[in-house]
């Protein structure tokens, strides 16, 4: 039985020799790698935190202790020191969350993927441990350099930094990158830290080193509790992290040296007050094909080989984000005037190509979705053109910012969400499903959902044309399907990609979900009911043959891949009712919850958003008493239907 | 002729002399006390920036150099300068508005009320200037030392430290204040440099200290250029504010000394790169009754009397947040676990009384709404229930904590949200109605919406019961009306207040509503339309009574004083139609646009809220052909109607 399997729980760690560590470091890679390169997950962020996970958990006691990780996806060695150890169905549904869940496990505390957020749950709780008197508790936030580029945790700081009575330990787990390096002047700051003499000699001198200064340090330490940079002094010539904060802080030390991370936080624990360790960490550490990626580090994998780190199988098609990814450069050559800016994802996002092709048009600014949106409001000031790429999950970050800096100023500012609807195997915290519903509240904007590749490169260029409003384009994860071209194209710009029969239904395909609209009239059509499929290809604001084509149907389907309660969904109804029309709308979304990790087709399946559910519901209304269908073989006498949008109700 | 009413722009400033700059800000300052007093309006703070504003405009050459005043409150000084002295309209329809509005001046830029932006703002302008060959411009940003604790600050300064080669100037206009203190660690750094010695002798010092150093100082500043503290090192030993990100700083200088204020900022002007200029200013300055006032130095007044600052008339009637003031401290009283939590706004949502009977169960987190959310999560976690206290408008900021920190968690947090609605004079960033249709895209959240005074006592008792989710409490601006009792409350707590006729119209009062809702149904039944009105009281989820009373009635109305797309009547509508209810249902509320500043009345009036129009409409579609209503006198034949919801469609 390997050393691993015999940890059931963080205590099982006490008993343990410093040899023995080392062996359960070695056991953990390689259990990383050998099954996370069968399910795929976020592989160079764990490999990255052996050490220090199994330092954490030695000196503090979990869930008495509880520990915060920023992010979460770096959570996969935690899992497997607190009982999780079967890895065989990570990210599937039924399987082990890629991140910390309550329902998994008591030893976790934080389930959200937005960064950022560690040290504002760690203030709260340990403000709270205090109050209700237990002042023997200690609270543990995992957060890494890419995440303090966030302003939340700048505003957490400060109130950290307010009151000093209480055990809060801040590891700052230091390797240099979010997805990509770390931007701006807090990483030239630690990237200076990181090459400091005082530093390399820690890593020369490995655990030797520091046991024999431990003691002298420890002393030191204490001598200084009243100063403002205790520890560090001793070992490096820089100013503390945060300096005009005045917390007090350690390191940086070796985040792979065990005996070294191990008396850092038990002096971090003893100290009785708020305290930063700083934390030098290599993502990917100890698997060579991750630490030979420049991209990411093998920051999220698919299936890979676990030997070479090669992917897998699958791979062919084109991705949503390689269209656009193309579609930028292409509409950079054309203006120059067109910049890009990232949140800490460049190539995630697709702007790789742009910033290769023209590497002083795009702004990295870190893991500052805010202020993305902000300074993109001040670049359209300026007389540019921002295109802001961003996950659509992360887009809530700046409901503010598009509203009160961009669309108040009716600045020309075009966001691209990628990522938007289901995404998968991420769980709650990543899924795109608010954008729509979120971004139709703000004044003026005009949001696309491209269908397919061909809607994506017209709809985006259609977006970056409009310089006096904030444009979207949302677009889902994975691969583009076939085009899928229109019968019809309308004078407003709404595709008609399907009709048969008589007007009965109207079905609205909102990007995607054009092709589930399809598939329920190939149904509706076997039932010999009449249906139409538009894809109204901009959504906000509702397109006016939307409206004539709803007055001509029995009863409306939209169908979003977002959630149904404030969707798009009901302004299409809204915006019928405004004008006289009063067919009944059916607004099909996602459900009003969060939704667990899973594939895409069983999320949406669960939400009912499958062609067999849709097509059975329209039956029964069309079929049934609810929707009065008017036939020549049924006439029900005077049944009140409506004519063209502007015109007046009429008997037929 | 006053030397003030002779400036028509900036430029005009350039031929005055030492002495008559002096005269100018003694006439602004008496032009703000007179005018402000007479309006009501931001007096503190505008007091506090008369020679930081006069001395910005000697200096730089707006609009060519743009400014951007994080807050913008601040603002009245620029406006005076810029060609704006007719101040008797002020916040009131058709006149000046409170904030930088562009549609007044080439010279204002940002409109936006909420704090923190500015260096967003400018960090973006200033790239575009770059990037677009304009190197000669200067952007000028002007932030508090209360917006330095949001985290869009600490964003966008790390950004800026990324690029040096932009002419940009960051004013940091201190007053230790933001409506309150300043909190934090930040504040408590910045108050160390205050009351340096070098700051001492500056303000001893006066004009001919600083003009005396001031060629040696640019001297040395110059021979700085490529180290790290700049000018600072010769006026204090503090190292400079950011020191880990490495941004140049001048000061901390007096900001009521003109000959030091332009000595210092044309020196930041020369430098080519970012540059912190740090001024000390006092809000109220110069006019002892809002010097002297501890509570927020005449942050914003009424109309007072400009001599003892004393309140003019108004008065009376209780305000919504007192009563919300009340209630807490009540609850205070039996629930020790029961904390309140404010983003620098202790007095203004009323926390004042609870802060002085449990000092240590409040959390000032400052202007950091993310971080109030957040860590009240972590509160929550550690066994507690935060009651947030915020302005509606800047819940905004917010939404992604709400969503991923608290809802996720299923966190016992309560938002009490004040200035929800129109509120009238602050504005299009000020308004609070996008709340209820943001809110309710939260999954599991509760949302309240009190009509009066007791309402809002026993739905804040009901919110804080709850222990495993977000609730919201919801209230306008200004005093509670008349307590609307109730003719009968129904099971789930819906509130029936007014019934006549038959069961023709349902109207769904949300929240202060209700008055109108009633005032509608009195017109309805002038003209023999039956009629009944409801507060639902908890708005989300919707209550099992709307959906049997809408079942019942032949049209539904509903009225929030929130925007209409996405707003809880599409909810309303949502439900009905789920469960097999048509009623037709028209959703009121707010357009889809900002609101300009005016008076509550007249935007409700503008948007169409108001009884006359309502009922209008209703008549309209009740009497015309659009909504079938059955009379025994006008049987329209096979008319299909619905049961109650759960029942099935039946002829009648």
């Amino acid at each position: 039985m390997s050393l691993l399997a015999s940890i059931t729980g963080p205590r099982d760690l006490d008993a343990l020799t410093p040899a023995q560590l080392e062996q359960l470091a070695q056991e953990v890679r390689d259990f990383l790698i050998e099954n996370v390169a069968r399910t795929g997950g976020h592989l160079g962020p764990n490999l990255g935190v052996v050490e220090l996970t199994i330092a954490l958990h030695r000196v503090f006691d979990s869930p008495n202790d509880p520990f915060v990780f920023d992010t979460g996806h770096q959570s996969y060695v935690h899992k497997l020191l607190t009982g999780r150890q079967d890895f065989s169905g990570l990210r599937s549904r039924g399987g082990l969350a890629g991140y910390p869940q309550r329902s998994e496990s008591v030893h976790d505390v934080v389930e959200s993927s937005h960064a950022s957020s560690s040290l504002s749950w760690a203030d709260g709780i340990s403000r709270a441990l205090n109050r209700t008197g237990r002042t023997d508790r200690h609270v543990v936030a995992v957060v890494g350099d890419g995440a303090l580029t966030g302003g939340m945790t700048w505003e957490a700081l400060n109130n950290i930094s307010d009151d000093n009575e209480r055990n809060l330990v801040i590891v700052v787990n230091d390797n240099g990158r979010s997805y990509a390096p770390t931007i701006g002047g807090m990483a030239r700051y630690l990237n200076r830290v990181r090459t400091t003499e005082g530093y390399e000699n820690l890593r020369r001198g490995s655990d030797s080193f520091f046991r024999k200064l431990g003691p002298a340090g420890r002393a030191v330490y204490r001598g200084v509790r009243g100063g403002t940079h205790g520890f560090l002094s001793r070992f490096s010539n820089n100013a503390a992290l945060y300096s005009n904060l005045d917390i007090k802080y350690l390191g940086p030390i070796d985040g792979h040296d065990l005996p070294v991370l191990e008396e850092t936080l038990r002096l971090a624990k003893a100290y009785g007050a708020p305290v930063i360790v700083h934390v030098i960490t290599e993502k990917g550490q100890g698997y060579e094909p991750a630490r030979n990626d420049e991209a990411d580090q093998f920051h999220a994998v698919g299936k890979i080989d676990p030997v070479t780190g090669e992917p897998l199988g699958g791979g062919g098609g084109t991705a949503w984000t390689d269209v656009f990814s193309d579609a930028l450069v292409e509409a950079g050559e054309q203006r120059d005037d067109l910049i890009a800016v990232t949140a800490a994802m460049l190539r995630p996002t697709g702007l790789q190509p742009f910033a290769q092709r023209f590497p002083d048009r795009v702004y990295d600014v870190g893991i500052a979705e805010q202020h993305a949106v902000a300074s993109a409001a001040g670049l359209a000031f300026g007389g540019l053109h921002p295109v802001v790429a961003i996950y659509a999950t992360f887009m809530n970050r700046a409901f503010d910012q598009v509203m009160m800096d961009v669309a108040l100023h009716r600045a020309g500012v075009t966001f691209v969400l990628d990522r938007s609807g289901v995404t998968g195997p991420d769980g709650p915290s990543h899924h795109g499903v608010w954008d729509l519903a979120m971004l139709q509240l703000v004044p003026g904007i005009r949001i696309a959902a491209p269908r397919d590749e061909a809607r994506l490169r017209e709809e985006f260029a259609e977006a970056i044309a409009i310089d006096d409003a904030p444009t979207v384009v949302r677009f889902p994860k994975g691969n583009v399907a076939a085009d899928q071209p229109a019968i019809e194209r309308l004078d407003d710009g709404v595709d008609v990609l399907w009709r048969h029969g008589e007007q009965d239904v109207l079905l609205v395909g909102i990007g995607p979900m054009t092709r589930l609209a399809i598939e329920v009239a190939e149904r509706l059509r076997a039932q010999g009911i009449g249906a139409t499929v538009i894809d109204p290809r901009w959504v906000v604001p509702v397109q006016p043959s939307v409206v004539s084509l709803a007055a001509a149907h029995r009863l409306v389907i939209t169908i979003e891949d977002g959630i149904r309660v404030g969707g798009v969904g009901t302004r299409v109804r809204q915006v019928l009712r405004e004008a006289g029309v009063d067919t009944a709308v059916d607004e099909l979304g996602l459900p009003d919850e969060f939704l667990n990790h899973a594939t895409r087709e069983q999320i949406l399946d669960d939400a009912g958003l499958s062609a067999a559910k849709i097509a059975h519901d329209v039956v029964a209304q069309v079929l049934g008493t609810r929707i009065p269908v008017a036939r020549p073989s049924a006439d029900t006498g005077a049944i009140w239907t409506v004519g063209a949008p502007d015109g007046e109700p009429q008997e037929r």
